[in-house]
């Protein structure tokens, strides 16, 4: 019996989490299982709202649109940060929708958050025998996800990451004179963003000299005295710190903290390498220049891992097709088989055991310093930023999909 | 008669002062009047300190290595900020430098404080009746360089100003709340990159919403009242400001004025985003960031322009065959002869045109509100961020070439 699918992205960018999108609709548009497929614009908060458009409509007899949607970074369906609240009353509004456009298939794009909403409404339909197969499709750059080898979204971010710092590292090559970079990679509990950094260190780059993640605590002191060391031994001294870095008593290591717009309590941190400047200048007194890719990281669609292109698009097919095959309450993932040839092996997982859960950076992976990562973490890595892409470009910028270029009404953007 | 060339780059580093050197190095080394090509390492600094290396032994048989150098950012050869200070001594030693390794054709790359080093070289060889051909080739993100209808390595910072700006547009785009993002582009007198933020502007994306160039006053009572009619309009409003900006008085918006290690005596701004952010927050109370791309935007080596990078590569060759030619005292220029099809023609300019003076944006390229730029500005700019380059990758990353790398003894490098 055919039923309809309806699909939609959740928390924050990576820029990915459309190529798990292109996947599940590629995959959804070939299924004769499957009928019209749905967008939810702004996630579960849209589809509360009735906030719903045709996807096939647009992608059905449009490959190149579908191709782009593969290339373009952020969300083409917009995001939430909506935490359903477990009541009844909640509950019976979704699937009142989902009744409303003849849902069969319910897939969701997000990280760890995500994961609880695919629980908990996976875990309604058991509990009120509805037939409807609720699949989630996993994403974060920060690559705390578990239940897999690693998430779709990070090993762009890590890409990205790599290649500012080797950059960087030519930048202030060119002078002669002593200086420290401080770069501040994403990731509030998980280094794992910070620590794929070393992977500039191609032939004899010592770029990054320093690695700091938040899975050990850190100490100014510790850290002032490590950067005295590195520059009596090199001009310019590159450090890569975690946003989320913290001392002995697990207080952030950071200007400023803000507790603003994340529903789920999380501490939006920042300033981390802002902070480490001023205590540069005040305890070394060398030039010193704190940077802070921020969003950048997540978004640069421009220079993007294939790897994690095309795996983030098979998580996307395979999320379909475990539901179209009557799985519920799992979410696509990926093992890793071999490392030398790089090979992975796709399956499914219950979600029970990624929801609200974070996966750090192994203590025995971090050295013993605190201040670098050891080679099983290089050799964990490398796979994951291999390969470009074909961005389509377009007057000399990445050419990305939008949703509001498409010709389609929808109350959310037209309000815009 | 065959005479030898040194070549040395100078000031701060942008993504194509290497396609100059190489497109030099290419020329001279198919000359017949020009016989061993070295470099200075740290400009003339470097030349001082006798601190000099032979291209030709490297790059002669290397073609493939040429090319990595046309495609890789900051300088091949390092930097000084070294002023020439006039005085006869050392005239003397940098000529007699000139006689122990036989140099008949002086090339020097760099902007405006560089080009003073020009005139003041050929001024010299004039004055002494020395035949040594005294050649400048300019470059600047800033674009502020006179006598050149735009500055080679201003194109490739563009675009990357105009990328980060479309990715930071998706990346905001994806919720419903109101937010504002304030993107800090380098540009001390000029505004030329912030300017080039509007190139965003494909299709109906509307980012960024308002710009502010430091050649009209910038108030911010007035910045406040943009942003929350911006607000109006649109949930996510993306602002992009000139590190320069000032108010009626000439006093920078910045939180910070640091007058460190620039030997000009040029303030080194930064923070005038981050005070924004501050203002922001405390007249509005959305949510806002600051986002400094800092040296990521004129090292960014992946994403360059690929009519930047070609010119940059030709002025180079320019202005080795106006040495060879007999010219001193000139730098290599290029003038647009049209925009559609986008045409230029390459020559020749007296040193003294260029030396120690600052083109910035004209007035009225500049909206009458002070917040945005013209049509004339769009179509001045749009053909310099055009195509994209093959960038050799290797491992997932920029393979840039590096020095370092090259097996050649050179003091300052063996030093590290």
């Amino acid at each position: 019996m055919v039923k309809n699918m309806i699909i939609g992205q959740s928390g924050g960018p990576t820029a990915v989490i459309n190529s798990s999108l292109a996947g599940a609709i590629e995959y959804g548009l070939q299924s004769e299982k499957i009928g019209t497929i749905y967008g939810m614009v702004h996630g579960i908060e849209g589809l509360l709202e009735d906030n719903v458009m045709s996807l096939s409509a647009i992608f059905r007899n449009l490959p190149y649109e579908l191709n782009r949607l593969k290339h373009s970074p952020a969300m083409f369906l917009g995001s939430c940060r909506y935490k359903l609240s477990g009541s009844e009353e909640e509950y019976k509004k979704v699937f009142e929708r989902f009744e409303q456009y003849g849902i069969g298939y319910f897939i969701y794009i997000g990280g760890n958050d995500s994961m609880d909403t695919v629980k908990k409404l996976s875990d309604y339909a058991e509990k009120t025998g509805s037939d409807i197969r609720i699949v989630g499709i996993p994403k974060t750059i920060d690559n705390d996800l578990v239940g897999i080898d690693h998430s779709p979204g990070f090993g762009s971010a890590a890409k990205y990451i790599a290649a500012c710092v080797r950059e960087v590292a030519y930048d202030t090559s060119i002078y002669s004179i002593k200086s420290v970079h401080i770069i501040e990679a994403m990731g509030r509990d998980a280094g794992w963003l910070a620590a794929s950094s070393v992977l500039a260190r191609q032939d004899d780059m010592p770029a990054p000299h320093l690695v700091y993640l938040p899975e050990v605590p850190f100490s100014v002191g510790r850290f002032v005295n490590d950067v005295k060391e590195k520059l009596s031994e090199y001009n310019s001294v590159i450090v890569v710190v975690s946003e989320g870095i913290r001392d002995g008593d697990g207080n952030y290591i950071s200007a400023a903290e803000d507790k603003g717009d994340d529903q789920f309590g999380h501490a939006r941190l920042s300033g981390t390498g802002a902070y480490l400047k001023t205590v540069v200048e005040k305890e070394i007194g060398c030039k010193v220049r704190a940077l802070e890719p921020s969003v950048l990281q997540r978004s640069a669609g421009h220079i993007v891992s294939l790897c994690d292109v095309s795996e983030a698009f098979n998580l996307g097919s395979v999320a379909v097709r475990a539901a179209e095959e009557g799985k519920s309450g799992v979410f696509s993932t990926l093992r890793r088989t071999s490392n030398k040839p790089y090979c992975v092996e796709y399956g499914t997982e219950d979600v029970s055991v990624v929801a609200n859960r974070e996966k750090t950076v192994p203590v025995d992976w971090i050295t013993p310093e605190g201040n670098d990562v050891t080679q099983e973490m290089v050799t964990y890595l490398k796979p994951l930023i291999r390969g470009t892409t074909q961005t389509p470009f377009r007057g000399g910028l990445p050419d990305y999909i939008d949703i509001r270029h498409l010709d389609i009404k929808m109350q959310k953007y037209s309000d815009e």
